[in-house]
């Protein structure tokens, strides 16, 4: 139904639910109110807390962010490829939309929305199961969608949310391979695990960010370190933020002191190897802010003002590193070396490899892809940040004259 | 070790596979005739028997299809699309390989060599598992792949081949989620199922065919006649035949006598609803080729020269059949009207849709793609026709000069 929908309805629609959410903000806050509290009074940790509150602010990001998907190219019809083949048959790869897909997501009540936009937007049912824990909020978000899908004449089985959060119902959901097209996890280790071992039909990860910068023998060394420390104290708990800094022992006598007060500033403690503590000998402050790194430091997403460094002695080595590190996330060298660049880039395999730019630049808005619903680090139908466009499928349309071999 | 190979490596190796398997044709053949032997002695129907057996012929088919896999541009590197942010960063999508792929099969032995050939040009590696009864075939098959690889200084893990076809053995397999990045299964309905219900990794479904044309009231009969009847009769066993034709009731009576003649010639029979059959009443010797349908003949693979044929009334009804009884794999419009066309392009939603042209083009050849592993029914990562590209995934490369938000 609603991939037969046209674009500018479904645009309609989706303005029609930011309008909703303004109309309704008081209403809303009151129900998120109650979820916090209960969470409270149930005592979840207080960043799942923080995740788990609305705000008249937050509320109008979200409604900003759902009217400028309404407002993108409709990804629904378009043409990627047209050829001819040999015997006059005119071949077109067109986009359609997946089908039905199942969101499975904790905490953060905005994602309902954020999530039934873009799936809606690419012509797409979606099926959505947040925590628990925002129930009553989510609820209410979805109230709103639903109201918006009837004003417009359209089934409200566009957004089927699953307010249950047991288990056992959740192994059903992803029994069901014949309903469900695609499947995608969002959250902790546990609860990717639980899918994966559950799911019988494709789902894909957007799984945490082990991200490296290896700062070449041909960096510019105050580049480098603005990169690393931006790509670390920016946003800490972010999948993108910089993890590990591997640094060639050509440029580390330099960079590391240099890194060292860019951490101090900023409050980041180093984890660094032999090497990186003996560079760091002399440094003021450094005793504060570093520690010698266990091997569990490395290939560790922090979620934190924590950052792994290691000095190496070659490219090669760094590409160890990364190679038995890796998350598939994303991967950065800072070097002014362009054939260093580009053997890094060839050999590199994560969603992202970026040379001269911070690890925080792999996520859809920055890569001007407009709104994502997730960093896939699946390598299969999507890999990176996974916008409207990898919320469709190109199927095969033909035009002959009666071709027949 | 596959994705860093280069391109012109990689087609090295594979005209060494058509040469090896040239070189081998005598020692082939003679471990194939004892894998049939065994066959025919565990008594296996006709049909499998068929599909296991070699011929020198078979062989050198084989050869000329990894040769053109081998002459076919290197997909690993390509640059889909390219553009800079605001902040000045290049973006480029560039294609990689998806990793290890499994395939899972049943006799052919030619498999073996097509599946490693496909893999192995778009730079990942395989781990195959054929059908028991062709394992002394698909091992000498395997050990040619094996000694080009080695050859050339390439890990012959390149292509892990698994002779043994116990279940349990599988299920392990299907459980490996961080060694295997996509399962593709190809055979029965049983496998697929098992596949499905064990894999813990992406799987892609090639599925069965269940291949409609729809008739319009505005076609040009002959042109209809000729689609329908070539649609069955040139390959009845394959997934992209023709199973069922439903007929506009504007151009019924002067299409199904027409039909029911070139059935009689092609030895069709057809199972048609009871318009069908009352419309055959005058036609001569429509007693030995039209049959009355039942409900399960619709929806059905024949695999067999065997038609289901309905009057429709609308397109509508066409298309209301076709949404209730398709396989996503391939419908078909006959009409001479652009309005209808686009109509019916726009609402089937299976992997090709035609107008004007027969069924049977929906394959990787027909299409121009080259080779094809299958053809995709999962509308996720590839759908329809899955050549090279379809072995490969876009990831994001990034250049910068120092940005860092």
């Amino acid at each position: 139904v609603v991939a037969a929908l046209d674009g500018a309805t479904r645009a309609r629609v989706l303005e029609d639910v930011a309008r909703g959410i303004e109309a309704g903000v008081a209403g809303i806050l009151e129900v998120n109110a109650r979820d916090v509290e209960a969470a409270r009074e149930a005592g979840l940790d207080a960043a799942k807390i923080a995740r788990l509150g609305l705000t008249e602010r937050g509320l109008a990001q979200v409604c900003a962010g759902v009217r400028q998907i309404a407002a993108m190219a409709d990804p629904v019809g378009e043409v990627t490829r047209e050829w001819l083949t040999q015997n006059g048959l005119k071949v077109r790869k067109v986009r359609t939309p997946l089908g039905v897909i199942a969101m499975i997501y904790e905490a953060r009540p905005g994602v309902t929305i954020d999530a039934f936009a873009l799936c809606f937007k690419a012509g797409n049912a979606c099926v959505l199961k947040g925590g628990r824990e925002a129930t009553r909020s989510n609820v209410a978000l979805a109230r709103v969608a639903h109201e918006a899908l009837t004003r417009h004449g359209v089934d409200a089985g566009a957004l089927t949310l699953i307010a249950s959060s047991d288990r056992e119902e959740l192994r059903t959901l992803l029994g069901l391979s014949e309903e469900i097209d695609l499947v995608i996890p969002r959250g902790g280790e546990a609860l990717i695990r639980f899918v994966r071992e559950h799911a019988r039909m494709a789902t894909i990860q957007h799984y945490r960010g082990v991200c490296h910068v290896y700062v070449d023998a041909a960096a510019d060394v105050g580049m480098a370190v603005e990169i690393v420390a931006t790509g670390k104290a920016s946003a800490p708990a972010t999948c993108n933020a910089t993890e590990c800094v591997l640094v060639h022992e050509g440029v580390a006598g330099e960079f590391v002191p240099r890194l060292v007060e860019r951490a101090k500033r900023d409050g980041v403690t180093i984890r660094g190897d032999a090497r990186v503590v003996d560079l760091c000998a002399g440094v003021d402050g450094a005793g504060e802010c570093v520690e010698e790194a266990t091997e569990a430091d490395f290939g560790r997403e922090f979620l934190d003002l924590v950052l792994a460094a290691r000095v190496v002695g070659s490219m090669e080595e760094a590409l160890a590193h990364i190679a038995r590190y890796t998350s598939d996330h994303t991967e950065a060298i800072v070097t002014a070396d362009a054939r260093a660049a580009a053997e890094f880039v060839a050999r590199v395999r994560s969603s992202c490899a970026l040379v001269n730019a911070s690890t925080r630049f792999n996520d859809g808005f920055s890569l001007g892809l407009g709104a994502e619903i997730g960093i896939s680090t699946s390598r299969v139908h999507a890999y990176g940040p996974m916008g409207l466009e990898g919320l469709t499928i190109e199927r095969y349309v033909v035009e002959g004259t009666g071709q027949t071999r």
